[in-house]
């Protein structure tokens, strides 16, 4: 049994992949509550609707007694997402969170410029996605057994980041708390580094076998090029805000591949085995350690 | 019904994961000629032994009618595996196949060094695989709706190379005829790029992150990285016996690599965007063509 209170309204701001997944799990879970959503879309907004994963018609945000708003927009929608909670009332039982892959650039926007909605902000960014985006992907059991990263920040309130918490718990992932900074140093290596070298590889592919690029594949190319089918405006989002860690990670990369290229070069094969080897070796361990 | 004729016997040089896994799929079929096996490992001889995937505890080779050799072994092992047969008798029924992941280096050998056994070698490559390597891993349908390349050369005779076809169609693969320069080619940026790929961004990250690695991902960085944890040997090979067509793969992708990081630093997002649906147009297109 859950010590904190389940929020009566619940609001998703973007019904895509990630916002349309939270609808189905609420609905999934027989949610208490009731589940109301914003979408720039009329149309996914009447699929929505029509599927019984939102209630509203239309949206009066001054009815909705304890609210929980979750934002599921690209990073750099956040402001025009965030501008239409400004003329709320103060006094309204509500608090808010996200889905957003890059946490300084949206800390940044709320400590610079909505410092009125901060306080009550409980930053997340739930581990779970696909290169299929859109609300018809979307599935109730997306987090089911993934990470949910909570940022807290230094003028939340543990209660809020408690139902928080308990709001991703709910919804079938692991809590794990990381700060706004480690957060975005951590996934420009795990996350944005690797969507890059998958766009790089396929660019550089594309180019120089062109249609035999999949041809003589085996399936392991198709699920390594895999995220270069991400959403474009998603991932475009993630470069440009979380920038400097990207490029700090691609140099990195950069540093590792001219050294085994080196080795390939160079033909010494007990250097070659012996770094294949600890690289193994290391993986091996981490995987298994998991 | 095939037209080409079973062999009576086969054997098969190296029963690791992909020697053990023809085994299993010979087994799996009621193969009607008889399985024998030859491995360094007296242990895994054993095994395969008890396990009825091949009949014999000594071999004779001048014993064996109709014969396919099928060589298993890491590339640059096949030397040695080769010189055993030197010594047969020239007018013995016989074919020899490979499952080697490059092919110039093998022909070379067999051009410069054992002329008398290239005409009835007939160069193949079946691309299944697996990072787990080993008789153990084998599986009888490792091979099940794969593609095996066939790299005829000028000395093969129709017929040899018709009986090879059939060989792999009957592990279950589909077969695609390469020359063996199209095939390093290829392969160079298909599949050994990325392990490339992959060993420099597991070491890049363990180097970084240290244990936080997989701490907090969400399962698609272990996809991402999970070719690094390939057999050593077996890499080392490769990377040695395709190195010229590799190093040009990898030149290939640090420009591509190079494009995309400039576009991250100048922050130009519409430059971006259209760099990132460009990619995803091509590769969906590619992969619902496949």
């Amino acid at each position: 049994m859950s010590i904190t209170k389940e929020f009566s309204n619940v609001l998703i701001i973007g019904l895509g992949l990630i916002g349309g997944s939270i609808a189905k799990k609420l609905k999934n879970n027989s949610f208490n509550g009731e589940v109301h959503g914003i979408d720039n879309d009329s149309k996914v907004l009447s699929i929505a609707k029509e599927n019984n994963l939102i209630s509203n018609q239309t949206l009066n945000l001054d009815n909705l007694e304890d609210l929980l708003v979750v934002f599921c927009t690209p990073v750099l929608s956040i402001k025009a997402a965030l501008s239409s909670f400004l003329s709320l009332d103060p006094s309204k039982e509500i608090i808010f969170t996200d889905t957003l892959s890059t946490k300084g650039l949206i800390y940044e926007v709320l400590q610079k410029e909505y410092k009125e909605l901060k306080d009550k902000f409980v930053l997340s960014h739930p581990i779970a996605g696909s290169e299929k985006s859109g609300l018809m992907h979307s599935k109730h059991d997306l987090f089911e057994g993934r990470v949910s990263i909570i940022s807290p920040h230094d003028t939340n309130q543990e209660d809020d980041i408690a139902r928080i918490a308990e709001f991703w718990n709910s919804l079938g992932s692991r809590v794990k708390i990381l700060s706004q900074s480690e957060h975005d140093f951590i996934f420009a290596r795990t996350s944005h580094l690797p969507h890059v070298i998958s766009y790089s590889l396929a660019e550089s592919l594309f180019k120089n076998l062109k249609e035999k690029t999949f041809e003589y594949s085996g399936g392991s190319l198709e699920d390594y090029t895999r995220i270069a089918s991400s959403d474009p405006t998603m991932w475009k989002d993630i470069f440009v805000s979380n920038r400097s860690n990207i490029i700090s990670s691609i140099e990195e990369f950069e540093i590792s591949l001219t050294n085994l290229k080196q080795l390939i070069q160079e033909g010494n094969e007990e250097e070659m085995i012996s770094f294949l080897r600890e690289i193994k070796r290391i993986r091996d361990i981490s995987i298994s350690d998991k």
